[in-house]
């Protein structure tokens, strides 16, 4: 019988979360019932965005438990299959947590065309792809020669947001929590200037890099970062939010930003939340145009693998604290 | 010589306002230059918003200063012109400010149409139904059968709003600071139903105010009871950014409410600020149709009249506490 190497939940985080709060767990593989596929992960994503979900409140993922498996989007490879449209071999991308076997129902599988690299499902053609493309384009809706202002630009969805804003043709200005992730943005995926938010003097090097004002802020963090951007904005602006990284790593989060509503008024801001779900029915139209970018050279992905199933917890710590630079994707053995 | 009293800005306000932030001085009255006329004001509006304008920063209103008339909109006669299309005796909205003439520039004047009362040009006709006109119908966009939540809605703007959003066949519900205003909104004006923020529950007083959420939330105010209708607020709905009243009779704002931007992001809220201003070619048009209401009884128009010119400042203290119900209309003797 086949072991299924799995990655649970041990305690919801108190304050900041630690490697502590999971442990490794094996159970012996779950046979596919009517309509499921067995599905062997190959490699699986870790987003800022599902440690919200362990806040155990006000989440779209639902509520997190001790003892359930975490929860995380991933590339796998059918073994056994009683789902329509499925066989062994076939390769897919879902849900399949932080585990070495995930028994999934057929819809909620996308099967990856043969060609495709699996991994960029996790990346740009991916939810973190489509993320960027439909918060950017739909919700910002950036114009050729306005700024576009993105916060967290070195993260899996913020460092395709800049590059996509530039094939639109607007200037991108990153923020960062690092000199280091700055000078990849500029130097490897075309933003036009980064600004270090960990920097005393962040707000001045911020309005350096703006000169021309922000006409789109793509919003990771919320938070003082947002409070920050807030003033940078042009009469007009709009503001996609689409994450809050600064407020999930915590159970206090901080109240909003100085200037909400009052800015808003005074610019005629447009500040818009949304989720990429609401965009399910134009995935494949997105996915054919960020296939092409990714084919000429266009669109770079950037991903940070970590080797082994129980190495995720350490990255997850890690990438909440920034120590990631791009996707970071974790790769089973 | 004609003498022209005037309440002048003696002190811009530490904290809350007060009456000794004004004085009444006496001068010459101006003869117009060309393209001026001179008007002798017959009434004008003490709104709000007017003390955003005195933090002295952050406004588009301009900074005030110490010695100069305190800026309002009114309604006044024209007594001698130099400015074409206008002549002694017409009747005109425009910047009069706090005092008995102004000297005032032609293209800053809207001529009242014979048969209409010009103290509707403060009220209905004029930037509070505006304000409420756009900002319900262009920002909030509601459609029938969903709820409207307007707070500080016994105000020269909320008192329309919520029974222009019954005129589209929305369900009306208030937000306002006393039960009597309260009952004025259920019981006069067609609001489904209202709450009071003073209560301690008012979060339960508003849930139950609001049994289908909230669709669309016109929020005069921000801070704490713009925190709360967050909470109330139904998927994919609409946040109209007016004015920040709880903010403005302080010199220290508060942070944004918690929630922000997460919660525009798990239920997909647009939060839009505008200024009536940028709706200013479509002015006639929306005052033919509120003209319509108005006269058809369909829409109320509630005045709070004080009597005197030096009654103002008073007057204005006293709204920035809630003592007005309708329009705060100074009238001058």
């Amino acid at each position: 019988m086949t072991t299924n190497q799995q990655v649970v939940i041990n305690s919801l985080p108190q304050g900041k979360l630690a490697t502590t709060d999971y442990r490794l767990e094996e159970h012996p593989v779950e046979t596919p019932a009517a309509g499921q596929a067995l599905c062997r992960t190959i490699a699986f994503a870790i987003t800022a965005g599902t440690r919200a979900g362990l806040q155990g409140s006000a989440s779209y993922a639902g509520a997190p438990r001790s003892g359930i498996v975490m929860n995380g989007t991933g590339v796998a490879e059918v073994v056994d299959s009683s789902a329509d449209g499925f066989a062994a071999g076939d390769l897919v991308l879902g849900p399949t947590g932080w585990q070495q076997y995930a028994t999934l129902d057929g819809k909620a599988l996308t099967k990856i065309p043969a060609g495709d690299d699996p991994v960029d499902y996790l990346g740009p053609l991916g939810v973190n792809g489509l993320t960027a493309y439909f918060g950017l384009f739909d919700v910002g809706n950036p114009q050729p020669g306005e700024t576009v202002l993105v916060s967290a630009a070195a993260g899996s969805v913020g460092h395709l947001v800049g590059q996509m804003a530039r094939l639109r043709g607007a200037q991108s200005v990153g923020i960062s929590g690092s000199d280091r992730k700055c000078d990849v943005l500029t130097r490897d995926l075309g933003f036009a200037a980064a600004a270090n938010y960990r920097e005393d003097n962040f707000r001045e090097a911020l309005k350096a890099a703006c000169p021309n004002g922000v006409d789109v802020y793509f919003d990771n963090t919320g938070g003082d970062i947002l409070g920050a951007a807030l003033f940078r904005m042009n009469i007009g602006g709009r503001i996609a939010c689409c994450g809050v990284v600064s407020q999930y790593d915590t159970d206090s989060p901080a109240p909003g930003p100085k200037g909400i509503p009052g800015l808003l008024v005074n610019k005629r801001l447009t500040m818009r939340g949304f989720l990429v779900f609401d965009f399910a029915d134009r995935y494949a139209a997105a996915r054919d145009e960020i296939r092409g970018w990714l084919a000429s050279g266009d669109l770079r992905s950037l991903t940070d693998e970590v080797q082994g199933l129980d190495k995720a917890p350490e990255a997850f710590v890690d990438l909440l604290s920034g120590g990631n630079t791009g996707t970071r994707v974790v790769r089973l053995a």
